[in-house]
């Protein structure tokens, strides 16, 4: 047996064990979870400060998103409805006799989770997808990411604290730290594996989903990998708010040095007079940001290296970069722009350059905006900037914007992304490997469970969540009607 | 531009204008099939008839299964509520302020759905994948199955009328006929195809889902693939009810020559008199079963050879076949049995031998039981048949069942799929492609929709499901509250 197979053994008894437990339960553990957390708060944000050159604001700030998020699941499972209960009550008389059908979500454990590296707390070791998979009563599995192992350790110690304050299964949560196509190839071909939570690059989360696939029984892998944010401008709102656009685009391109999943790194807009002014303004915000050091050296290196291959490409044109030349193992803040004719000839610029760099695409006319949009890959989120008028005028390009991307926007910027329960962080191949789900909000709940139907059980033999009388209190659809009381 | 294209573009066609339609005007259409399908009744049924061996009644009780299952789909999209609105409205005082969001599920339409050959009306051109994909909003291309080819044509052709007097686009379904693995290959392969429904053997619904992951960009593919059913008998119900049991499960077995998904296949009991008292009265009442033709000479040939490797296998020992032998392309109803221990070394006996057959496996004590309940793959369905004593005995063997299948049967015969909100038709692969989904039942629509997120638009611009004062009536999640009234 070898290192692999203790694990996941262990993954496995935790989870016949914490699958059992009610959702006031679970809810306590992730409430403890978030505690210990926010104990450790201060060693938390100096230690991933130190691994990611992330400033101390924004580490503050995603460590309390992390907790909220723990507390958002913890009151969903406490709620108890998210697991779909649906209820058909039998009927002797009819010819066949009807049976008892009764139905809901269970978890499927043990899951895998693989820390993102662009946001240590929230999308890492105690992150969206560990927290959902808890809820959801499954155990977790976390392959702490190498770009800040002294964090993912410190945030694991907080979570082996819940754990015995818990009183859940010792190997509810455990961590494991090494290379992601060893290590982390390991877990994923598991047999004892059944899901798996990524947030990375394109190759790596294909690669992963790639092995699941390849595996005797495959399982799910929910990998969140690369999306461009195309955003649409639409020419009554450049004419009369080109300056503020620029603006609020400038910061949404470089916050967080452009390592946002939902970093706006495409412009599309007709050309007009508005627009050029608008290239202009967007380009003197830019110089004024002022270059940063990226997380590690690999993503500098990556982003030096994208943007060097995109600025050669024929027919770009360099708009401005950040006035300040960059320091080692910082970014340079950039901004280019391209004719859409010539954008459409080459898939070049359909690639993402992860860090903080858009390009602007110039088209002629709507309709080759449109043809530019239709061209594109499945993204995370897609943007549109307009007035009323524009809106009006151009509620095709919404309806293909529609198809697009998971999320929508109207006359914002794509990064900030909600944690609530209408969010999708999700959307088409390749932005993830499976647009039916996501990762933020209280539904990324379930991408870690299956339906199970349950007919002919007496009532003490159902779980709660079926029992005639309903002692949960939960919404349930009784004989096609939606209602929360008994049967 | 080859046939494909045509087909494709035609099928894209169709969803861009039928996916506009509202939930009353899909409703309205889905009812209209229903109609032309029964209209067309004596004739369907008699072609079925010649073209499967199934005999009239069985045909008339599936056609009527059939047009249900449209009216079901009818009556969930007129209602509205399956679209899972969820909508959490703007906070501006908030730091940061908090953005209106909110959500629903959006078919990703075309859909490909391939006719099954055992259920020529429920699970073929008008069958359950077709009606919840049109339900869902999406145009379908329906791939005909040979063995039913003109049936196929007739269903289409009623289809084609519903079409016509609905108003919907010319090919918001359309219907081809040829080879699964080219005509079928190139369907699944193609570009525009957005998800498939698929329901037979294990090596076409697997060759169809590898298939569609070497996509460049991947499709869902809800392929129903090989279940043995496993059922555990427990010792008390064996000692009162061994002669009921063995009459219910002689019929099941046997039921349209044993050519259903659920068909038991594989029966589980520890060792002991009433054990073989049951198998005795088991192999009387199979002595009884007419041999009777299959579907079509393939799935007879494939019974037949299946049948035969299962009988030649070390320690297996026929028990019973039909007294009568069978005729040309008739199954030949039998039940064997084999030792746990044997069970357990030979992989050959967990395949599925798709016919009237079952194999008892005997278990020398529960450990040994649940050893080989754990050895299983993924099912459809199991079953447990004990009195409340037995139940409470082996609560931890029902625990494991649980695992095993998408749905858990107690003190019935798993065939007999009940079309309702809280069926699960599905199961851990090998079952099907992705347990996470059923193919019968209300929530079978899930399987051709995403979730798309609209942020900050203004209510004229959202979907009725989202708009604020919920003009469909419809239950949505506002705030994090299940509510059906207005914000």
């Amino acid at each position: 047996m070898n290192d692999m197979d203790i694990i996941m053994q262990n993954a496995r008894a935790a989870f016949d064990s914490y699958k059992t437990f009610s959702g006031i339960q679970k809810a306590s553990f992730l409430r403890k979870v978030a505690e210990e957390i926010e104990a450790a708060r201060e060693t938390l944000v100096n230690t991933a400060n130190e691994e990611t050159n992330l400033p101390l604001p924004r580490l503050n700030g995603e460590l309390t998103r992390t907790t909220n998020q723990l507390k958002l699941f913890a009151n969903l499972v406490e709620e108890g409805s998210w697991v779909e209960a649906a209820i058909d009550t039998a009927d002797k008389n009819r010819t066949p006799p009807k049976p008892d059908t009764r139905k809901m979500l269970l978890p499927v454990g043990p899951v895998v989770v693989f820390g993102a590296s662009n946001f240590p707390f929230a999308f890492s070791t105690a992150g969206g997808d560990t927290a959902s998979a808890l809820a959801s009563g499954s155990s977790v599995v976390i392959k702490g990411h190498s770009a800040h192992a002294k964090t993912s350790a410190l945030v694991f110690g907080a979570i082996q604290k819940a754990i015995e304050s818990a009183g859940v299964h010792k190997y509810t949560v455990q961590h494991v730290l090494g290379s992601g196509s060893t290590v982390g190839a390991a877990l994923v071909q598991h047999p004892l594996t059944a899901g798996v939570g990524f947030t990375g690059s394109f190759s790596g989360g294909k690669a992963l989903w790639d092995l699941a696939n390849k595996r005797e029984r495959p399982i799910p892998v929910f990998a969140e990998m690369s999306s461009i944010n195309p955003v649409v401008l639409l020419e009554d709102t450049l004419q009369k708010n080109a300056a503020a656009i620029a603006k609020s685009y400038a910061a949404s391109i470089t916050l967080g040095m452009g390592q946002f999943c939902t970093n706006p790194g495409l412009l599309l807009a007709v050309k007009s007079n508005a627009l050029n002014d608008f290239i202009v303004s967007l380009g003197k915000e830019i110089e004024q940001v002022l270059p940063q050091k990226m997380l590690h050296s690999g993503i500098h290196a990556s982003y030096s290296k994208g943007l060097e291959a995109a600025l050669i490409q024929k027919g770009i044109e360099k708009v401005a970069q950040s006035e300040k030349q960059p320091a080692v193992e910082e970014a340079f803040p950039t901004i280019a722009k391209v004719a859409a004719g010539i954008f459409m000839t080459n898939p070049h610029f359909r690639e993402e350059v992860f860090g903080p760099y858009s390009l602007v695409v110039v088209c002629d006319d709507k309709n080759q905006l449109k043809e530019v949009l239709s061209s594109l890959q499945g993204q995370l989120t897609t943007t549109v900037m307009g007035t009323d008028d524009d809106i009006r005028d151009n509620s095709d390009i919404i309806a293909l914007q529609t198809t697009l991307a998971g999320r929508i926007i109207l006359n914002d910027v794509p990064t900030g992304v909600e944690v609530c329960a209408s969010m999708v962080h999700g959307g088409p191949f390749p932005a993830t490997t499976d647009g039916r789900y996501t990762s933020v909000g209280s539904t990324a709940i379930k991408r870690w469970v299956r339906p199970v139907c349950f007919q002919g059980f007496k009532d003490d033999m159902l779980p709660d969540a079926l029992k005639d009388n309903n002692p949960l209190n939960i919404w349930r659809i009784v004989n096609n009607e939606w209602k929360k009381g008994s049967i």
